[in-house]
């Protein structure tokens, strides 16, 4: 049991499923789906009879008593909910729009049954951008959501080509975060992972997730929406532990011109870091890394998060509790970044 | 200009080339080799006549007033030297065998010529294993080099595979380290990075080579071989940054029996990392993850690299000079880690 603290603790990386996902999983699994990731991700969680994917499963599904008692048990006082990884990302486009539509509605719901512990960011189909963009307005606008987020590649495409762009250019004008969350690696990394049981939240997890967000910033996804907030959980896939080599290597590949499709940015990718990103440490609770990010991206861009249910450990609270940081900077990191962030309250 | 300091300055990570790897590369590039990654960088560091890989190639070559002039310039007191990646490993068998001696000779006749200025470490043909162990053997008991370097996976080969175990064995019986450097990404990791220039040192060579170190450990490396000691260049690849949801994700992962390859090991990953692992600044002299390094590996796990010619910065050496850490640190960073390791002077 954790007491109560000065602070609100917010954890902003929180999963939740429905049954109409699961359903609709089932069906990717036995309809011979064959994206290796997922397969390997969702054939163990959805699947298996050990105790961790069991418990995992119950607890997904929950959005009320069980979760509730949880979060009091471990000192949560709200989460920023969201559809688990992977999200509607694996299914064919037409599933994959109704399933966004329901999962928002599903999770405002619960919202609204608990509204002083919940806050939810919005689930969006990327197999159709059009729809996207209005699906994100809609649970923004109708809903009440905080911001949208998206589960690393759709069906092995990465979201760096611009027939995505309309969803950042939505997120942008409505001024809300996106929040980049991993999912099973694209078959195209997968491979040698997967040979030595890496391909999950052990590694293989950080490696897409990185990587997908360095294709948004090489694409020049800032320059061309500058305002555009982007969240990453796991302290940044460790993007901020490797800003300096990211900016050397960088510019002197593109000023050799070693790449056509390697274009000169506005700024610095530390830059991006430092302004477009925040990151939280869902998984990461570690004290050294998140001290590394507030130096490097800055206090007001590290959150706190636990990864619930996946990584649902009392004790994780209590490291970051004692965090040897200012008062007013631990308030910051539990409560109020989140607060202005995802406009919470 | 940098000026002396109360420490030598022994730059660990320092790359030179042989005329004969650049002829056997050449015919790799011009006889159809179709490694991605191998065509990627040396399609482009050894025939783009853009200023930087020419100027590369310049120093890569040189092993005596050039290399001499810039360490004396950047305050370099003893470069250890090793033969620069992809080393021997794109090549068939016979040639990676010859290689490795005949570089190991130049290398050694170097280190003859400028006593104190330089050491060296030993190429090896992980192509023929039993070659490979009786070359080191070679290497550190008659020509005098410190250890050995292998750089990623050999022609789409990683090195956990015991096949390949008496290379370990024989660096753990000469008490000397490995050093595990980077190559060009595995041709089953690297698409999603070269569709967007990102195979390189940007980000690729840290994917690649952090998955080689982890798959070692998660072999079993370090239970079979307790005293062997592998140095990881590029503040390890980030796996000191990982090492938490590593110890965490790895342990739930092999109670739940997901993959019958991932078996339990005697100790968590870092505890490895803390004691069987040795990292190196080359490429980041960021004071932050240099600190986060210290911290979490132990101040004497951590030597300074410049990975000249690559990355020749007068002012990172200035960077690291300015280290808020005490001078018997300093001197332990700078210097007397590397004398230890190494068994240098």
């Amino acid at each position: 049991m954790i007491a109560k603290a000065p602070y609100k603790r917010i954890a902003t990386e929180e999963a939740f499923a429905t049954g109409e996902q699961f359903r609709l999983y089932g069906k990717l699994l036995d309809g011979g789906y064959d994206d290796p990731g997922f397969l390997s991700l969702w054939g163990f969680y959805l699947r298996s009879e050990a105790e961790r994917p069991k418990r995992v499963r119950e607890m997904l599904l929950d959005l009320d008593d069980l979760r509730i008692r949880h979060m009091d048990e471990s000192g949560i006082d709200v989460q920023l909910l969201s559809l688990t990884s992977s999200g509607v990302n694996p299914l064919p486009a037409d599933e994959a729009r109704a399933l966004s539509v329901s999962a928002n509605d599903e999770v405002a719901a619960a919202v609204a049954r608990h509204p002083t512990r919940y806050a939810a960011l919005a689930a969006f189909a990327p197999q159709d951008p059009a729809h996207a963009a209005k699906e994100i307005e809609r649970a923004v606008t109708k809903l009440g959501l905080k911001g949208a987020i998206f589960n690393g590649h759709t069906r092995g495409e990465w979201l760096d080509d611009p027939k995505f762009w309309a969803i950042f250019e939505a997120c942008e004008a409505l001024d809300v975060p996106i929040y980049l969350h991993p999912t099973g690696p694209h078959r195209d990394l997968i491979g040698p992972m997967l040979e030595r049981g890496l391909d999950g939240a052990v590694f293989g997890f950080g490696v897409d997730t990185g990587l997908h967000a360095l294709r948004l910033i090489v694409a020049g996804l800032f320059d061309r929406f500058p305002k555009l907030k982007l969240v990453i959980g796991h302290m940044g896939e460790a993007l901020p532990f490797w800003y300096y080599r990211l900016d050397y290597m960088h510019g002197v590949t593109v000023r050799a011109k070693r790449y056509p499709t390697l274009k000169p940015l506005k700024r610095k990718i530390s830059d991006y870091l430092r302004e477009n990103v925040y990151v939280t440490t869902s998984g990461m609770p570690a004290p050294e890394p998140i001290y590394l990010c507030q130096k490097v991206l800055g206090m007001d861009h590290v959150l706190y998060a636990m990864d619930y249910p996946y990584q649902f450990v009392a004790d994780e609270v209590a490291m970051q509790d004692a965090l040897e940081i200012s008062d007013a900077d631990k308030k910051a990191f539990f409560q109020t970044n989140a607060e202005r962030l995802f406009k919470l309250g």
